[in-house]
């Protein structure tokens, strides 16, 4: 019935009539997983280790016992909830909510995504999107009809948006600016310099800005983190995704939330029921938990920060990778060019070390020999540092091979 | 910005400029459960009161102590689900699917419907929808660009879809035909001649099938439950939208799914990550262990069965009124235009009784001075009783002020 279907969709595949290379089609990395191969191709921080904070589990089992989370809450989410976003808006990102006009609880961050671009997208719209970016943030201009247009990052700039860059990629279909902040899967936190560029060309041209914040949570060396939403004019032509996967390390809760001035809201409010439904119930009263509980992201990033560093450290001392450090979150992105393409490397590191990494097309064109790195996985850092040796050393023999290195 | 929305999304209103009448938009319902009315406008079973089954609160508890549903399932779902689910289909259902090409879990069956429509709809298409039915049904089209067209199902019919109203609904236009069976709200299923005359249309005419099987759990007086994907031809050109949070009672926990031949779910699947992204972890593990438990079901059903006599009994004694006796599921739908519009009378049934009913407009052109009641609430059936009595109260002084009564 692919005949029936528009253009949009129809291109799809799910995995069961092709092989397809993204970890998360169809059973994709499910099936490895069974197989025993350590999963380094999910932004799921500590997978596959249990963590879920003593705090959050308290406040959720009470919960299982009362019986009630059996029910819906406002498809918008909880005011619980809502309310305790609206806090950390404030403290943490500088945005001044309305729990109740400005704020929308959504089942993860991905389908918050989606329905943020929505609205505005119409046949034949361009979205620029840095490249390289998340997937999804190419994949959702199309099922949505608009055309991504890509503006590419450059390692020698420390992959920061280049001004210059965006003000070639316009022309008069461009409708918004779609951008993942920190970046995923470079890492790069963009700066208030390049965030001030951007936002005078959003207001310049009249786009919307859609930025996605899941990675907020985890910025090193003193890095500022500014929100595109509190700069001059931003606020109204703004909305802003954000998410408890990543920062608070419960990617499997589903709870991600969208932030926006009150008449983009409105319409997202609107719509919420038709688009979202509701996010769960009991998932909403964990993350309302996790977020109230201040312990939580500042372990979490002591550890985070170490792993980086662990993680650039075995592999970029191998010679023909090019890797910078990680300026937040739990991702490592290597340049292996000089050792051969994303799937042949990738396929080699799956074969040799047991360890499923992303390949780097999804991300953009500029992903084009290179690969995304979960080096975030595991509670147990024992076990991951024993994953990043293992990638390490299957890099090491393509490196020997390839006479990078004297045999 | 509305100015920069697609005229698809620019008229939805959410209740911050005007007020909105339907119960599921904005704070809605919320800021009246606050002030102590009792809510029978969402169709969720037992609503207020506590109803996680203790079998499913044991599983849960558990897993929230393994700390391990802090992550992600793949996103068509976990295997777990996707088999106990397959097994359920088979035994209920007289479906034969496989778990990995059939089977794609959703978070909830809102987001499921939608995603079950949006590879196919391109603007300017046509969806037959029989009216009246669930508000989505009409608005899901529109967000997609396309054309709902009303098909009007008749009181004098018991609300059975009519063969000869399709046909003369059809344009060139049409693709896809959208039903609830059981319908939403008149309770009505859908008769297995009715079905095979719809499917011979179907098949006929080139046409998608997508029907919201979400009542299908509570079925009375023996009548014979079809899922029309069983029925010739209908197998590759059928969606079936399911979901747990009716007749398990479990809606809070968000969880639905969609069920197709592997041709459309190649695409589905292909999709998932984006559209839906994965469904909470925790809630998917609940939804398992409550599909697992086969007493929740029968325990349920006797309960509801009594519940609709005794709602039936309440609203339809009242002069004014007339309601035919649900053939399903926790809903009553009244026809009350002897009595006044639906928002005066959901307005004095607000005031008197304290009780918040769906107006029914929102359910298409059909649903024009008629209420939607969801007699379904409460697990206390003294509360849910006196709810009645005073829904029934109230709608006796309307009665007696029109004159239908002697005063």
């Amino acid at each position: 019935m692919r005949r029936l279907m528009t253009p949009r969709f129809s291109p799809l595949e799910g995995g069961l009539f092709s092989s397809v290379s993204k970890a998360d089609v169809g059973e994709g990395a499910g099936e490895l997983i069974k197989a025993g191969v350590d999963v380094m191709a999910w932004a799921d921080p500590f997978f596959p280790d249990p963590s879920i904070p003593a705090s959050v589990q308290t406040v959720m089992a009470e919960a299982v016992a009362s019986g009630l989370p059996s029910h819906y809450t406002m498809p918008i989410g909880s005011a619980d909830l809502r309310g305790v976003i609206a806090g950390k808006l404030g403290t943490r990102n500088g945005i001044t909510a309305d729990p109740s006009r400005n704020i929308l609880v959504t089942p993860g961050s991905d389908s918050g995504l989606l329905y943020a671009m929505m609205p505005f997208l119409e046949q034949g719209d361009e979205v620029l999107v840095p490249d390289p970016s998340y997937p999804s943030n190419f994949a959702n201009c199309r099922l949505l009809g608009a055309v991504p247009v890509s503006v590419p990052l450059r390692a020698e700039d420390g992959y920061q948006l280049d001004p210059a860059a965006l003000e070639a990629a316009l022309t008069p279909r461009t409708k918004m600016v779609l951008i993942s902040h920190p970046n995923n899967p470079t890492g790069t936190v963009f700066r208030r310099d390049t965030l001030e560029a951007l936002a005078r060309f959003v207001v310049a041209h009249d786009l919307i800005l859609v930025c996605d914040q899941a990675f907020e949570d985890h910025v090193f060396d003193n890095i500022e983190m500014v929100s595109p939403a509190t700069l001059p004019g931003m606020w109204e032509r703004t909305v802003t995704v954000f998410s408890v996967s990543k920062g608070l390390g419960l990617s499997g809760f589903r709870v991600g939330y969208l932030v926006a001035d009150d008449r983009i809201m409105d319409v997202l409010y609107g719509g919420a029921v038709n688009v979202l439904g509701a996010t769960s119930t009991l998932s909403q009263i964990g993350a309302a938990a996790a977020l109230k509980d201040e312990t939580i992201l500042p372990a979490y990033f002591d550890i985070l920060d170490r792993r980086r560093r662990l993680a650039h450290a075995a592999f970029s001392a191998v010679p023909g990778v090019r890797m910078q450090m990680p300026e937040s979150g739990i991702l490592s992105w290597l340049d292996i060019r000089a050792l051969g393409t994303a799937t042949e490397v990738s396929a080699h590191i799956l074969r040799t070390a047991r360890v499923l990494v992303n390949e780097g097309e999804p991300y953009g064109a500029e992903g084009a020999g290179h690969l995304r790195i979960v080096h975030g996985c595991f509670m147990d850092e024992t076990r991951a540092v024993d994953a990043y040796s293992r990638i390490a050393g299957a890099l090491q023999l393509l490196s020997r091979d390839s006479q990078l290195l004297p045999a």
